[in-house]
């Protein structure tokens, strides 16, 4: 392996998941910063437990602000490419809306590591993140699109307020994350699936009385459309 | 004003706004750890903001993490107190949780400072903040017991699993409100009433079929005789 940098072996063998010397700075940098904090992990200490020189990991990312960037990238981005194909397609709204929050709270909760946690960090509000925020944005209203199609459908057109209740209900997967995470909670062997859970109450907030079962698999077969099969 | 600690002047006029100088250092604390984050906040920077000596600081809180805890600690207690309350009373369980989950929503959204969004924080595993999380499991645990007595009255018992969803929509109040703050978000001149939203929608979520307007006003008369009438 020598993808640690242009032209420089690497100190060590691989230690960190991932294709390229890139994504196991990323993955080092998400652990870092989700257990140990943003502002507490310094680039040096990324590169240590990548197990690559410093200057090999600035090749890759000028700055921490960069790699935050990058990873908070990665949790908005598939969700916005499923948005942009669902507003093509020809299914019903609340099948593509179940879909939507589906395959997000599924992404939120799958990750290695739970960087929404991360959404709340006062470090985003400046202008380094102003892209990324404006991705959640983007993001944000699709949903808000989906969920005021729903509420037509179901001649509610009025409760708009409502429409912005989906994507939040998908955040909360970070919440419940964390707490599985932490020592106090004791789910069981057999969790809750909690994306299923979310994506039904998304609908169910709007107001949506039908069967849940038909919708989720209606839904599934969107995904599996859309994504290709799930692993 | 000679109530920043024992015996000392302090050094300015009151900065902060609190009845006495621990309430004015935790109103300081709270801007800080929200606005430029908890690691990157120093007890000294807290202690210019409020306009006293570092001394007269650590005569109220001996560290950093003291403050946090009392800060954290304010956000679940008047909950908490609430939900021990509604555990006596004859109301019918889903006027108590509706009760509950409005006080709390509009505690979130109202106070000063949005210290929900520090709940995150990974510093907040360690054993100092173990007191804190059991505090916070105890009042899911409140919203729990309510919600599954609501999914009893409808004859869902078997839905257990929808019985965690009332506290996680309560707590999305922290997420609207930190996009509301940010520069992106622009609601207009009269947002919607995001904690009468969430209080319906935890009723929701639960299948609760009836009128949400005489369910609101039943809450809110629980809400004036448990905790005294809202300014």
């Amino acid at each position: 392996m020598t993808n640690a940098g242009p032209g420089r072996p690497r100190l060590t063998k691989q230690r960190r998941p991932g294709p390229t010397a890139q994504a196991e700075i990323l993955d080092a940098a998400a652990e870092l910063f989700t257990t140990k904090g943003f502002a507490s992990t310094s680039t040096r200490q990324i590169a240590e437990v990548v197990g690559v020189r410093q200057a090999s990991l600035y090749h890759h990312f000028a700055t921490k602000d960069d790699i935050l960037a990058a990873l908070l990238e990665q949790t908005v981005t598939p969700a916005m490419e499923l948005a942009t194909r669902l507003a093509d397609r020809a299914e019903a709204a609340p099948e593509r809306l179940y879909a939507l929050a589906l395959f997000d709270s599924r992404q939120l909760m799958s990750g290695r590591w739970n960087l929404g946690a991360l959404y709340l960090l006062p470090e985003l509000r400046t202008e380094r993140f102003a892209q990324f925020r404006r991705e959640r944005v983007r993001l944000r209203a699709q949903y808000e699109i989906l969920a005021r199609a729903v509420l037509d459908e179901l001649d509610r057109p009025g409760d708009t307020a409502l429409a912005g209740l989906p994507f939040r209900l998908v955040e909360t997967i970070i919440n419940e994350r964390s707490d599985r995470e932490s020592d106090e909670t004791d789910r069981g062997p057999d969790p809750v699936d909690q994306p299923a859970l979310v994506a039904d109450a998304a609908l169910r907030v709007l107001g949506w009385p039908g069967e849940i079962t038909q919708l989720r698999a209606a839904a599934e077969r969107i995904l599996a459309d859309a994504t290709g099969p799930r692993p």
